[in-house]
Formats: structure tokens, C-alpha cells, sequence
């Protein structure tokens, strides 16, 4: 997917959504559990009810390849249909993954072609040889870990390099490598301080921002400190709207859940613009 | 599989050599690249032949991924052959995977319990959480990457990080961490005066050591700086010992090239027991 079609969902939908597919089978109403593929029903399920709301769908690659071959198989399932049925919706592997050359290539394939997602989510330790291989697909956009919500994210990423953290350090340098314009960043929300200065560093990029709701993070702090020009901004939400009801009517409940989030998100773009 | 295990091992064949199964369908004997299961078909005649002169096995997961879920069934149906035929193998899934929490579980889960390999590849970019999870599964072996060997490891891993580079910070910070006994390395081989230094870092610990061969390490500079009373390495050797030949024979010679590199590292542990 060009760049340019995810803004103009963006714009149409007034939202900047990204729903996470962490899809845990024991939180899942209970009747779904006993389906012949819960992970496929569920998720469908979901992308149904919140495809209005949201802009962006990602599947948690690790909740379906606990699963073995049967998981990958409920994955594959998934993002055909979503591709078949909502070709608009900009879809993301969660994936983290991260390795040299051809490994990377095949990771990239694997992602891009075998499943067809729009976008997936990649480890810089390795550095651009882990990269490149994935911005080598025209239309297609690789996620790089910059600065994460989890509490040991100080541990490696704020180390000091040359003064300044060193994810500072992975934003300013992956830029330079090639077909730069194809990367987007993870960039987590619990502190928004550290959104705003992540934005001034990078005015253009766009960052997918986990960590609003269960985690902790507001998502007014992270509209103002990340939002620019052509938004810039994906914000996931996961755990709060797939498992906002346990009854029959989960799907009606996740939806209120998107809804609610669609409709704070459409004040900020039109308080932005205005701004 | 208990470390002991593995050390019984490594004493009983006079070998630390690790095969690395990075099939690349494009590069395997012609006559098998027809039939149902080429990925699992080629890679058990490897482990067949290669077997008596291994002590470990390391499946690169990239390669059997890019396929969707026909690859993971694959990786299946060799992780379980090599399971039933060779249980003292130490099998290692190169997956470098690395996220959070409750996701780092469920890779954990798919890698240790859903395919029963003793060990995997982690990335350390997200701290010490997204490590734990792994290290809390008793008697598996986690392997962080520490110094890789490709161009760019020195873009980040070597960034300077008060006065170190920052794969030394990884190394030793790593130690403090929960079940860091399961902790294992993989540390380059292309720079042999790194290796020494890692080995001074940590006396004890295990080094998963890519880059011999096509990568251009050398086998006796990596014994040399490596091996510790434990022998304390696993060398990997890929493309060397899978693409020997692209006859029939295949397999005899892939075990030819690895009876070689095992002959060679007897005659190091030898060596470095009198020494």
C-alpha cells in the first residue's frame, strides 16, 4: 500500500487507529473457544466490528506461532481475509524480527508476499544489513523499534552514546539507509515528553505508538506530542478492545471501544488542523 | 536438555560443531527439489548424515517461514524427527525473535514447548523483559545475540556506551538477569580478538559462534580465543556443509565436510585439555 492510500483512510475515517490482534484464547468469550479455529473466528470477529473506526489492524505474530503450524495457519487465514474483504485497511505483522542478508530476505517474503501484509515490525540490533532487505519491496513499509513502552526499554535504548540515548541514535541513522522513505518507527507512548522530542528529530516519519490504554499512556498526551501535518501518527489499542465484553455481543462492545477512540482521535486531526 | 547433556556430548563425539539448516530450496540437489516436502526431505538427509559428527542443530527459522504456514509445518515435521531419532542433539531455533512480556511467552512457548527445541535466539534491544520470559523455562537455553558477524553489527553493538561498546553493556547486564545460567551467546567470528575479549568477559559462559567458512572466520583462530574447560563453543557451519555437492551424493559429502571440522576441533579440544 502507497503511503498516500493510508492517508486518504486516514482522512475519510477521521481516525488513527491501529487495532493490535493479541488474541489470547482464554480471554475470549467462552463460546468461541470451542470453534474449530478460535484464533481465525475471533479475530474476524473483531476486524468486522472495528474496521470503521480503525485504520490499521496488527496481528500479534507471537499469539499465532505459540500455535506451531496450526497458529501460522489461523494467520494466513486472517490477513487473506482481511485483504479480500477490506483491501483499504493498512495491515502490520508484528513480528520484531531482525537478522542479516538473506535471512532478512527471507523474513521480508515471508511477510510481504507469502501473507501479504502492508507493514511489519523489525529489530534494529543488527543494524541497516537486518534492514535493507526489507525496504527493498517497493510499497511496503518495515517498522523499526525505536523507543519501546516496556519498563526495561532504559535498559539498552537509553544508554548513552555519544550524549544522547542510543535510539536516538537508530531514529537519526536509519535514515540514511536506502529506501529510507519506506520506514516507520515504534515509538511507545508512556512517555510523551519523549514523543515530542522523538517528533522534532523525525517531522515526517510515522510512528506506531503501543502502550495508550492498558499500558498507561494517554492518548491526548500522544496526539499532541505526535501529531503532524499528514497525522503521523498510528496509536494501537489492543487488550481494551478485544476483550471489552466476555458475552455474545463481544463484537458490538469492541466496536463502542473503537468507536470511542475513533471519535476522541477525530477531534484532535480537526483541533490540529485548525491549530 | 540439561547443559551436562550437551557437555556428555560434546566429550563423547570430540566435537562442538553446530549445523546450520538455512535451506535455500533454490541451492539443494535438483532431483529433490520435486518432491512433497523438499524443505523437511533435504534437511533430515542433512541431519542423517551430519549427525555423528554434531552435537547441535540449528534450524534457521527464516528460511522455513518464508513459505507461511507449509514452512512452519515443515520446521514441524523436522524439529519432531530430530526429536524422536536424536534426542541428544541440542537443537536451536535461529529465530532472533524479541518483544515484551506476555508476547516473549508465547514465542517462548511456540519455540520450547509447540516444537520442543532446547534452545533459541533472542535480540536484546527491548531489555531484560523481553529476555526473562524465555530464561523462565527450566533446562532450555536462550542465546542473546551479543556481537553479530555481519558489516553493520558495528553500526549499534559497537556503539560506544561509557567508554564500551554497547555488545559489552548487553553482555554483561545480562548476567544480572533472572536464570541467567540459561544464557547463551552468539558472538561473531570474524573479528578473533573480539572472541578472546568476550571470553575474558565471561569465562563460563556458551558462545554460539557463526562466520567460520563462507563468512570467512577461521576455525583454529575461534578455538584458540574461545575454548574454555567446558569447551564453551558451538561453531556453526552452514552453506560449507549443506551445498557440498548437488549430486546424489549429496548427503555423503556433507558429511565428508563435517567429519572434517569435527576431526579439526578433536584435534583443538585435545589440544587445549594438555594445554
Amino acid at each position: 500500500m502507497k503511503r498516500s492510500a493510508l492517508l486518504d483512510q486516514i482522512k475519510k475515517k477521521q481516525s488513527f487507529l491501529c487495532v493490535g490482534l493479541d488474541v489470547d484464547l482464554e480471554k475470549i468469550p467462552p463460546f468461541l473457544q470451542t470453534v474449530e479455529d478460535p484464533l481465525f473466528e475471533f479475530s474476524k470477529a473483531i476486524v468486522e466490528a472495528t474496521a470503521p473506526y480503525a485504520v490499521a489492524f496488527k496481528p500479534n505474530i507471537a499469539f499465532f506461532e505459540a500455535y506451531g503450524a496450526q497458529g501460522w495457519a489461523s494467520l494466513e487465514k486472517l490477513i487473506t481475509f482481511i485483504n479480500q474483504h477490506y483491501p483499504e485497511l493498512f495491515t502490520i505483522a508484528d513480528a520484531k524480527r531482525g537478522d542479516i542478508g538473506n535471512t532478512a530476505s527471507r523474513y521480508a517474503k515471508a511477510f510481504f508476499e507469502t501473507l501479504g501484509f502492508d507493514a511489519v515490525t523489525v529489530a534494529p540490533y543488527m543494524g541497516r544489513d537486518a534492514v535493507e532487505p526489507f525496504l527493498a519491496f517497493p510499497n511496503k513499509h518495515t517498522i523499526l523499534l525505536g523507543l519501546t513502552s516496556n519498563p526495561s526499554a532504559a535498559e539498552f535504548q537509553l544508554a548513552e552514546v555519544a550524549g544522547k540515548p542510543l535510539y536516538e541514535k537508530v531514529l537519526l541513522q536509519s535514515q540514511q539507509w536506502n529506501n529510507a522513505s519506506q520506514l516507520m518507527y515504534v515509538v511507545g507512548a508512556t512517555k510523551p515528553e519523549g514523543l515530542k522530542k522523538i517528533r522534532s528529530l523525525l517531522p515526517d516519519a510515522f510512528f506506531l505508538v503501543p502502550g495508550v490504554g492498558a499500558q498507561g499512556g494517554s492518548l491526548a498526551a500522544v496526539a499532541e506530542a505526535g501529531l503532524n501535518a499528514d497525522c503521523g501518527l498510528l496509536v494501537n489499542s489492543s487488550r481494551g478492545i478485544l476483550y471489552a465484553s466476555q458475552g455474545e455481543q463481544f463484537a458490538q462492545a469492541s466496536a463502542d471501544q473503537a468507536k470511542a477512540l475513533q471519535q476522541e482521535m477525530a477531534h484532535y486531526l480537526s483541533n490540529f488542523k485548525k491549530g
